[in-house]
Parts: C-alpha cells; sequence; structure tokens
C-alpha cells in the first residue's frame, strides 16, 4: 500500500482499500481530512449559494472548491487579504480548494464564441432552462447576443469582467498570485479549456500551451509556498484525441504536482469513460484524482470505478434552486428520472407527503410537506433555495458515503445496482 | 388589575405591569404565550422571507402575522385546508395571526388611485427605493402606470389577483371563511382602509362601511368558531379625524370583540400619535391591542407609551433584504441614523469588524466580517438576505425584551432615553 501515498509536509494522500480501481482513501490538509471518494459542492463567489457553513457541515460536506475569477473580480484578492484569506472570510474552516480560472477563460472565450456548454439565464425571455444555446436557437427564443470577452496568446489570456467590462490580463503567475491570497488548501495551475468544436490541431496547440503554463504555474507555486501550506495539482488537457490525452497524463506524470485534475470531460460527457481509460493508467498511483466538473449520479459511478477520488460540480445545488430534488433510490430515483422529483409539478401542490422518507436532511426529517415546497417555489420564497440546496447536498453525501462503503467492503457493485438499477 | 383581564375559554390576555399608559402582559392562545408588548415579524405567504421556522424561534420570535389575501391566492385555502391548514403547513407551533385582506383592498384600490403608500420597486429601472409615487415622479425617473386594480362598494369589493388577473369577490363573509380554514389563533374583521387623500366625507361612508363589514365578520366568526379556537380581532378606522376615530373607537368597544386592531396609522404617520390619543381612552382597556402596519423604532415607543401591545411590520424583514442592518444604541443606532447601518456601503468592503458587538444573533456572534457581510450583498447571494433577516429580527425582539423589562421595573423612560438620545 506504501507505493499508493503522497505526502508533503502539511498534506497526505493515502489509500485505504480498492475495488477493482476504485479508491478509497483519505486525503489530508492542514484544515482536516476528505474521506474520499468525496463530492465536493461549488461556492462560486465564498458561498455555496443560499447556504451557511453551519448548513455545510450539517450535511456532511467535506471539502469546498471556490472560482478564482470571480472572487479575483469581486470582492478582490486585496479585500479577502484583509478579511483574514478565504477560509476566514467565509467562515469555514474545513478543507477547500480553489481553481484557476481556466475554465472561465474558456467560458467567457470559446464557450460563447462557438455556442457550446451549459449557458444558463442569458436568454430575453429570462428562462432557467440549462440548455446549450444550439438547443436554444433550435427552439426558436430569443437569445440575446454575447461577443466573445475573452482572447488567449501563448502567454495568458486578455478577458473583460462579466461585471463591468473592465479588461485584465491573465497568466499562469497571476492564478498563482490570486490562489496563493485566497488561501485555499488545494489550488489548481491553470490551463486552456478547449470546446468539442475544436478540431486536433487547434487541441494539441491549447494542451502544449496548457503545458507551458502548468510549468510556469508550478514554479510560481513552489516560490510562493515555502511553508507548504497549500498543495497543487495539475490538469490533463487533450479533448477527446487519445493521442493527446496520452501525451498530457505523461506530461503531468512527469511534473511534480501533489494531485492529478482532469479538465475538459464535462464538454464531451459521452467520451467521458473512453477518455479516463487513456489516462488513469499514465498518472501517478499515489496522487490524488480530482475530475472537474462532473456530479450526475452515472458519471460519478464512472468516475469513481476510474480511480476518481474528488468530484467538484455546481450541479446538485443550481437544480436545487430549480425545484429538481435528487431522490435516494429507496423514494424512487432512478436512472430514468436522473434521481430527481421536480417538486413544482402540478401534482404536489396539497401533498402532504414529505419529500423523501428516507433521506436524513433538515428538510425531510422535519414535518415540511411537499405542498409547501411546491408553494415555496410558486411564491419564489428564498427559504425553498435553501431547503432544496441542503436536501440535494444531503443525497450527494449519502451517495459518495455509501460509495465508500461499498469499496471498503469490496461491495461496490452492489451500491451501483442499488442507485443505476 | 382583574379589570384588564380578557379570556375566553383557550384565549386570554393579562395585564401584568403598568408603566404610566404602557403594559406588559400575556396573551394566551392555544399555541402558546406571547409576552407583551411584542413585535409580529410578517410571513405573507406563509414564510417571514428568507427564514426557516427554527430561524424565527432562534431570534425569539412570539408570533407571526401571514396575509390572507396572498394565501387566499396561493396556493389557495383548499390545498392549505389539505395540508393540515396553516400552522401545520408552516411548520410554526407558536401563534399565529392573519390579517382580513382589507389592507390589500387598500393597496389595489385607492393606493394604486390616488399614488399613496411605499410602493416598492414596480419601478420601470427597478429600484429598489421605499418611496411614494408622488415622491418618485418628482424625482423625474419613469414610473410604470398601473390601473387601480380593487374596486369597492357597500358590500364588499371586487379585484383582480395581482398573480394573473383573474376576477375575484371579497367580503366580509369570504374573509372570514378564508381565514377559519388557515386556522391562525388571531383572526382579523374585515375593514377598508381609506387613503391620506380622502376627504372626510369619504372617509366617514367608508367608516361605516367598515363598521357593517366588521358586524359582519362577527356574526360569520361566532358562526365558525364554535369550538373557540380562534380570536377576532376589530379594526379602528376614521382616517385623520378626530370625530371619526372616537366614533370608531365607540363603534368596536360595543361589539364582542376579543382584542382591538388601530388601522390607518402608517398613512398619517405624522400624525400617529394624535390619533392614538383619541383612540386609547375609548377602547376597552381589557382588550389586547394591535398597531397594524406599524414597526420604526420611534414608532414603537409611541404605541407602547399610549397602550399597544402588539405591532406587525415588514420593514425590518424588507429593509434587511436590501442591507440596512438594525443597530443597537451601543453600537450607534441613533434616532438620527434609524438605527441602520447600511452594509452595502463601500468603506466595509474589507473591514473584518463584526456586524454589531453587543448583538447577540447568529449573525453577530459568528466570526463573519462587515466587509464579507458587504461582500455576499453586491455578489446578491442568498446567504445575504438570511443572515441580515436573522440580525433585524434579533435586534427588534431585543428592543422589545428591553421595553417590557423597561415596563415591569417601571423605568421605560431610561430604556426610551437609551434608544431614542
Amino acid at each position: 500500500m506504501d507505493k499508493k501515498r503522497n505526502h508533503t509536509n502539511k498534506f497526505q494522500f493515502v489509500v485505504d482499500a480498492t475495488d477493482w480501481s476504485a479508491h478509497a482513501g483519505k486525503l489530508s490538509t492542514p484544515h482536516g481530512v476528505v474521506e474520499t471518494p468525496a463530492f465536493v459542492p461549488v461556492g462560486t463567489q465564498a458561498t455555496v449559494k443560499s447556504l451557511s457553513p453551519d448548513d455545510l457541515e450539517n450535511v456532511n460536506t467535506q471539502l469546498v472548491l471556490a472560482n478564482t475569477y470571480h472572487l479575483y473580480l469581486q470582492p478582490g484578492p486585496e479585500a479577502i487579504n484583509r478579511l483574514g484569506g478565504l477560509h476566514q472570510m467565509m467562515r469555514w474552516d474545513k478543507p477547500l480548494m480553489t481553481d484557476s480560472g481556466g475554465f472561465q477563460v474558456f467560458s467567457l472565450g470559446w464557450a460563447l464564441e462557438h455556442d457550446v456548454g451549459k449557458l444558463v439565464s442569458i436568454f430575453a425571455d429570462d428562462s432557467r432552462e440549462e440548455v446549450s444555446v444550439r438547443e436554444y436557437e433550435k427552439k426558436g427564443k430569443a437569445l440575446i447576443k454575447r461577443e466573445k470577452l475573452c482572447v488567449v496568446d501563448d502567454e495568458g489570456a486578455t478577458f473583460r469582467s462579466h461585471l463591468d467590462g473592465t479588461l485584465h490580463r491573465w497568466t499562469a503567475e497571476k492564478s498563482m498570485d490570486v490562489q496563493h491570497i485566497l488561501g485555499a488548501d488545494l489550488v489548481f495551475a491553470l490551463d486552456e479549456c478547449t470546446s468539442p468544436v475544436h478540431d486536433e490541431a487547434y487541441t494539441r496547440l491549447s494542451m502544449k500551451r496548457s503545458h507551458l503554463w502548468e510549468e510556469r504555474s508550478l514554479v510560481r507555486f513552489k516560490e510562493l509556498n515555502k511553508k507548504s501550506e497549500q498543495s497543487i495539482y495539475s490538469i490533463v488537457q487533450g479533448g477527446p484525441f487519445e493521442k493527446l490525452r496520452k501525451k498530457s497524463a505523461q506530461f503531468v506524470a512527469g511534473k511534480d504536482f501533489f494531485g492529478t485534475g482532469i479538465g475538459g470531460a464535462l464538454v464531451s460527457k459521452s467520451k467521458m469513460g473512453e477518455i479516463l481509460d487513456w489516462i488513469m493508467p499514465i498518472v501517478p498511483e499515489n496522487r490524488p484524482n480530482h475530475l472537474l466538473g462532473i456530479g450526475d449520479v452515472d458519471d460519478v459511478f464512472l468516475g469513481v470505478d476510474k480511480g476518481i477520488d474528488t468530484f467538484d460540480c455546481a450541479f446538485p445545488t443550481r437544480i436545487a434552486r430549480r425545484g429538481d430534488l435528487l431522490m435516494m433510490p429507496e423514494d424512487g430515483g432512478t436512472c430514468a428520472n436522473h434521481w430527481r422529483l421536480h417538486i413544482t409539478r402540478h401534482e404536489f401542490r396539497d401533498d402532504p407527503a414529505p419529500i423523501c422518507r428516507s433521506c436524513h436532511c433538515e428538510l425531510c426529517q422535519s414535518t415540511y410537506s411537499r405542498g409547501y415546497i411546491n408553494h415555496l417555489f410558486w411564491a419564489r420564497e428564498l427559504l425553498a433555495y435553501r431547503l432544496a440546496t441542503i436536501h440535494n447536498l444531503w443525497v450527494m453525501n449519502m451517495l459518495f458515503t455509501e460509495i465508500r462503503e461499498g469499496i471498503a467492503s469490496h461491495s461496490l457493485n452492489r451500491v451501483r445496482e442499488r442507485w443505476m438499477g
């Protein structure tokens, strides 16, 4: 087992159990230990939307991801520094990770130009549907046109703030400097995320650029982190191309990163299993593996099977705010209904039943009825968003508890069957 | 003291202490006892915006007011009935009151026609200022014109739903029927609220109409409440006219109501003291007095001095959601700053100090900084609204605790001086 261990001064990753290629382990940080596999909710603006830090603890959250790009713009690193860093500012004294801003460079650049990705709520009729711009246009609804807000060169990216249009320069060094001030336990090297519309030639060019940025990130990170208060993850890119993915995995394996991040799996979801099959045999076994932006139940099982240790995703919290409640298998959650109950449906208007009988979250263990939650959503009452978010994170964390126990007892198959049917 | 006691089967109001004309007492209901004077937060749509019932308890809320008009439209009395009534639906098992819909008849009718009242967020630039339409037009901003949505006749009111434009008929009997289904402990008779623009002639006509409606309310209430699960308050109207106010006070005194409500003080705030001086010597001493829609700190002291026992007001929760935090005197709250700190001001952007050192609410007792709360408001994060609401209700309830203790120890003057300066 000694091989599967990575530790620096204050960080350590140990694999305790395996079930085929799936790991269960412990990721230790200066702010505590994360039992893996683990789900990582997204706290974009230094808060997981609608929840307090106490709420997060009550639903068994172990690790939170905050977005560096958003916090760089608002309230800015100077303010965060004066407020004692991100942990102290947001009153979260457990493990914390920040991304590099690379995905936002993609969102503001290629994603807008290529009309890919989930672009929510930028439409003229204020629809809350989560569809790609392409799908949206097919439906014939009016779309508020946006210009590309970011251009990339070999040195870095130049973008306009989505808040006030001001011009900013983003480089590997800048990302590291900002992430150092934020002070999360785990940080990411800067990469460029490509779009599925890109051909192999551009994806190769972009991957090489990402590798240069990651090397520069590592150099700056080491200069800044003499006391080892933070650890850094690489990011494997290469789009849907086998050769490139393998090359990228070899590159990050040869560099002195603490963990391995896998990017770009989001934009080619159907190929995710194949991509992981190319990468996972190459990346170092003793490093924790983080899959960026993935959090659907079926994708989680796929990722865990391939050896992923942590998953961040905004989806359980985002769908909560539009009334999609995650259901455990014993309460009717299945692959076919995407483990969701849409509480705003008319049939629940006067339903006195609880949301989910087997869930132990605050929403389900209290005597809140489906009818009342339906009412709160229709009335657009703020309480609805908080209760639904509490519920969804509780279910996600329950899923991961079952997965960890399944791996420890070599019965992950049974857990998978229970959820996937 | 026996004189100052009113009780039915399950309801009782007892005055324990007096300090000049101010009372401290206990209002007993089937769902518990309210220590008076008490502040009553408004849960318009069966939830005090952004708070859970546990939050409400944690800030020492004793009694909540829900709005019958809003709940009649959404989710509707049939749904509420099937969800077990309002207490069970909203998981609030403490005392609850509902209004009659009379104020909404005014809001949808005369208030729109006369451009009076605080009309928030109906303006073209989405301003969150709380000013009257008249003040607004003076500022030269664009106003979205609205048509009057309600017309009143002697029998009742006909209104269009502000939600979907459907036509509804509202009468004393209807209000009582709906309030009976909602099942709050304390209900109000239906009245018509006049506007300060109305002359004495119309106000007299309207007052007589209110008296007819209140008599009919009482008849229907008694038919419905054979088991005395609810108690009913009258409403004194009469605008700013001494003769009419006295006549209205005499009218309600002569009828078999449990409590006395005082309406229309909101729309002539400057005359409030005078109006109470006309009314209070006439209304029965043994009934609890409720002042509708009043909740500014200075108005509370005025009301308590005149013998008011309970006050409902949406203001502490509404201003919380725009970042106005109520301040205790020792933290800088004064008459001049309206006991408010506007947390979104730039100076708080990187302020690591707590909101209010002497407050014991969840927001202030945790290590949340002014800088973080400022950030949450600028980032429009939902957590901001909940924390600010918790804080403001805590301060309001602290004010009322001090007032009750002041009356009990005959030192209300000292409490007033502390807050009013």
